[in-house]
């Protein structure tokens, strides 16, 4: 499985995706889930993936060959809007996890993937999509200013209590951290490393980039505090 | 859905389920999912359900038949230990599941349902048991004394980092009810009111039982002061 979460606030975006795959419970290897593109000054835009492996590794390599192919129509380092480059994608996974289920079909298997694409083009909004296994997309607004896929319940609950357009860069870098930890500790299937990707609002460019090693010394800490400040907060609640 | 939570605690057992059931986002209902059956002095055994309430209520018909009719072998008022409790259970949940699968086959639907069964008998062990739409089943142990059934995902993270075998019959069904709070802000199909049950240790009968609606000022008052000390914890952490 995989956990990947996306913010979209007013200050910018925040991303962080797992990097754990697993095909089986004993055939487990790390995988980078997290890709950026960039036109610098143009357009960034991030895309994080979940599902089968065989599906997002077709998808990121056709996104790649059209932007290197000048006569591709699906290049998203040329869509003229965000919305055009959640159209490509989707459209994209569309296709290969057809292609893909076609093959499953005959040994009555199944597979799908999705993503969160986030990304903004030189004078237009920043833009966060959820892309669906059928190539249909929703977006993050105003209301729900995070995007989830994976195994996303453990992680929720922070983000419904700490997240709103408001929230700092600093604080959203926590929440999304914090989000993580949850999922890392009650579920086996999401594991370390850990990428994150930080594009402030008009940057037009990766601003921060981050890949957050098991042994890391910030993310123990700030793991080991919210247990305690959770065990203290738990036990000040008086009895109902 | 449902979300039901079991602890099996040295200080004895905390249970708490929720009340929604729904066929469809658009029909919703309230239905008891906490039952409980006592021979004070003898034993005393709590079940709750969760799935398709065609099988739940079927299962607990014929567990209160075979309690009524003295010639039945399935009565668990009668079963000489709780292992063969889950075993009746079991056997019965799986009968079920069968009967009315073979009936929604035709339809190319599915049902199924699982339960936790919590009890004791006079000089036996308290045992905590989660039983499969198969029939099949675990137990809680000293290592992972709590069991969870439905929508558990959401609540949990503040189980694993609060409850252990030796917490307080006090602090559990605090434990419980954020674990609950955690599930019922993140998902719409588990509701109020809830239904807690808690069975202390050897007292071979419901030491407490408490219905919890939807205006108890206690659970909105927890509910509200766990918001505010987790967004406190949250802002005491430093950045990373």
């Amino acid at each position: 499985m995989t956990y990947c979460v996306g913010l979209a606030l007013r200050a910018g975006f925040v991303l962080l995706s797992d990097t754990r795959t697993n095909a089986g419970l004993d055939n487990i290897a790390t995988y980078r889930k997290m890709f950026t593109f960039e036109d610098p000054g143009d357009r960034v835009i991030a895309i994080m993936t979940a599902g089968s492996l065989s599906i997002t590794q077709t998808v990121m390599s056709r996104l790649d060959d059209a932007n290197s192919d000048p006569d591709s129509a699906d290049a998203i380092l040329r869509a003229p809007t965000m919305l055009k480059v959640a159209e490509i994608i989707g459209r994209m996974l569309s296709d290969v996890t057809a292609e893909v289920s076609a093959k499953m079909d005959r040994m009555s298997q199944g597979a799908s993937a999705s993503m969160i694409v986030a990304g903004q083009r030189s004078g237009g909004p920043m833009r966060l999509f959820l892309v669906y296994p059928e190539g249909n997309f929703i977006e993050a607004t105003e209301d729900t200013p995070f995007l989830q896929i994976g195994e996303h319940k453990y992680g929720k609950p922070i983000l419904d209590r700490v997240i709103t357009m408001d929230t700092s860069l600093e604080d959203a870098e926590k929440a999304v951290l914090l989000s993580m930890d949850s999922t890392l500790r009650s579920n086996l299937s999401v594991g370390m490393p850990l990428d994150m990707v930080v594009i402030e609002a008009d940057a037009m460019a990766v601003s921060r980039r981050r890949r957050i090693e098991a042994d890391d010394k910030g993310f123990a800490r700030i793991s080991q505090e919210w247990s305690e400040a959770l065990r203290e907060a738990f036990q000040k609640i008086k009895p109902v």
